[in-house]
């Protein structure tokens, strides 16, 4: 009778499973014990569950999903968030981000800028996200503090980096994080984001892959992402990045590309055969104007790709449900056909094709049994969600971010009624503000 | 005395004037006498009036700008908002839009469609929008009670439409509309919405001219949208839709043209030359896969330029702080120039110039001596809009509809701490849901 026994149900929800065959259950209920999704159904069928239910909890009709996944970000750029827009990509990245992080990105600042970035997530929706980033210890601490789920990849570059002054200790550095944070929580697992082709050599670009094979890791990195990069790796390596890195067998499931906007449809066929996982992020790509990822080829040839939003210096924010109404719409318009990328499409990609992305396709991504009980709460009773004609179109394009009122993370409950649980968000905010100030006045 | 005594003293505010220096006063002051901006500034310079104003509002630090200026919607068809999605457009417009329309669009399911539509914009900072659609008495109606500010434009078209079921009395409906309603309100101005020129004869598209030359109306088209447009207009009368426009005398000022996708550098300068004000509908475009307009270009040539959400059935919401992110994201990428379309040009789009595209430049559009006070306050104490280097960076790449949580149309608070103030908004949600079951059942 106790092995019967469940934490809490859920009832009157219009639960989106994102199972394959994307059910609705509309009245639906789902069953939590623990950590774990035991049941889920229509709310008739799991009425019986009632009775052995600790806990009900009426979700007043409202939509549940399983919580968003963000396949790239860089967490702790909250801090450099409309500090550089509007300027060409060089004069952006070489002249304002790269000495910001010379001097202001350190533990403390990637601490308090990754909970900053995490409180956005939890905010709109993202229960999950891949991050790559510098001094990542302290945004390993963040994730931990804040509840989320997550792969957080230590950033490699052949040139001095944040935490890592002397660059021949660029992967060393990498290795170290990967070895301390292994095993540290059923949440987080750590990684490394080799920055680029054209930032690591190809010594260093294999030698991170062989670590990352040895230890089980995802393997992240930004490529194809715009013109002057595919120019200048081919006149270094002359083959364009996705070639480059396929010749340096970095092509495989562990591996996540970022951006892929400059592939052929060759590439794509090496992407697809090598089942290697790209992570779309279309905003950035826009407001970098870096270019329009051919995610329908991808799509259509068997590309396994997911959604990201980047950092908040190219973007600038983590809201996953704006970034899904965009990746509809610009795929639309890229290949003038208002069929491609169809509310459906758009929302796997953002749940159980990131899910998969990350390798969690198995703990995550949809509501069916035995997954984490990861998942999101929308109150849909808001005049921009009425009338509901289709629940898929209305969570692509009509709803934001502040729709969603709870976040559920492993069966926990880490927002209940717009309210951050977790962490105080009023001491984040002050920090980062600090933090900022420094920025500006350059001291 | 009496006469210096002002009604409402705004401070601590953020206040972005949208004035031709687009000058930001940080801490800001305002004040408001009846309808009207009588004084603004920073803080220290207003501080005298403190003692003559009637209330004193501490705005908290927060964010205060003028209204948002939606140039272009069909604010009814939030009814029809999900309900024919990733649809190719043929299909969509003809065999779901123009049917659910011919059944279910009157003056009634107007009224309450309209309404949600303000609540809807209201609740995301727009304060002023320009409507084209059918059974427009029910979309004045539904403006005058919101306490929304704008122009309605009676549809016009060449078959039976709602309302209208003999089309030959199509145009002297319009002009009844616009004779019935002119004068009736200080926010409301009648106009006339032709449709397209695919849907409206040379004859019909003259003659209607011809009624808004003479009553001083505005006269809004759809045109240049599409590929299919261009070739059935070139087909039926030997020139492009614009040089067509051009060709009947319609362009001018007091023309609104929707969407001007494909328009190529003559066009352009044609509608810069004739001062045709054109509403820039970036989402819609998007996910009607119609195409992208060379905004740059418009906007270089000197031509007038708009945002517009355009109706709920092609976007599918009427957030104009999204469509700015999106008309800055789109324009970068579409040039691959991230220089364009900056933050404060799209700010600018939304505010002064969408009152200039509506001829109500002198009236609104920025927070200026002498202008109506129309204006957004939003909360800037959140986590996705912190820290803050830029304030018009802020408001374009980050800010949420759900930042605003009070707005003023005329002096008049319409909303306060996201509490719509002027009509009961649980009665229009009850409302159009019930007019959305009739959609679903057919009947």
């Amino acid at each position: 009778m106790s092995n019967n026994q469940i934490d809490l149900l859920i009832k009157n929800a219009t639960i989106v499973t994102m199972n394959p065959a994307l059910e609705i259950h509309q009245p639906g209920a789902l069953a939590i014990k623990g950590d774990t999704i035991t049941a889920v159904g229509p709310e008739k069928e799991l009425s019986p569950l009632e009775s052995t239910a600790r806990e009900i909890l009426d979700a007043q009709g409202g939509a549940v999903l399983p919580g968003l996944i963000n396949t790239h970000t860089h967490a702790a750029m909250t801090l450099f968030r409309g500090l550089a827009d509007d300027l060409p990509l060089k004069t952006w990245l070489e002249e304002i981000i790269f000495p910001a992080e010379s001097r202001f990105v350190n533990p403390d600042s990637v601490y308090w800028g990754s909970l900053l970035a995490c409180a956005e997530m939890i905010l709109s929706g993202t229960t999950t996200f891949a991050d790559g980033y510098f001094c990542m210890d302290g945004s390993v601490k963040a994730m931990d503090e804040s509840g989320m789920r997550g792969v957080l990849g230590q950033g490699v570059v052949d040139f001095p980096a944040p935490g890592i002054p002397d660059p021949t200790a660029n992967i060393s550095e990498a290795l170290r994080f990967v070895e301390k944070w292994g095993g540290f929580s059923s949440r987080i697992e750590p990684g490394i984001f080799c920055h680029s082709p054209y930032t690591c050599s190809p010594d260093t670009i294999r030698t991170v892959k062989e670590i990352c094979r040895g230890e089980q890791v995802l393997f992240f990195i930004h490529a194809a992402e715009t013109l002057e990069e595919v120019s200048l790796i081919k006149s270094r390596y002359g083959k364009t990045p996705i070639r480059h890195l396929d010749n340096l067998r970095i092509l495989d499931p562990q591996t996540v590309i970022a951006h892929a906007i400059y592939v052929d449809s060759e590439e794509i066929e090496l992407l697809a055969q090598t089942r290697t996982a790209v992570a779309h992020c279309p905003e950035s790509n826009m407001k970098l104007a870096s270019g329009i990822a051919p995610v329908v080829e991808m799509l259509n040839k068997g590309v396994l790709v997911g959604l990201g939003t980047d950092g908040c210096a190219s973007n600038n924010d983590l809201d996953l449900l704006k970034e899904m109404d965009t990746a509809a719409k610009l795929g639309k318009v890229r290949y003038l056909d208002p069929t491609v990328m169809d509310a459906r499409t758009v929302l796997r990609m953002a749940t159980i094709e990131g899910a998969r992305v990350l390798g969690l396709e198995k703990e995550i991504g949809s509501i069916e049994i035995g997954k984490k009980a990861d998942i999101i709460f929308l109150d849909l009773n808001r005049p921009h969600l009425i009338p509901c004609y289709d629940p898929f179109s209305l969570m692509v394009y009509s709803a934001q971010g502040s729709d969603v009122h709870s976040v559920m993370i492993e069966g926990r409950m880490v927002m209940e009624n717009r309210k951050i649980l977790t962490f105080d968000i009023d001491e984040v905010m002050d920090q980062v503000i600090r933090i900022s100030r420094g920025i500006i006045s350059g001291e």
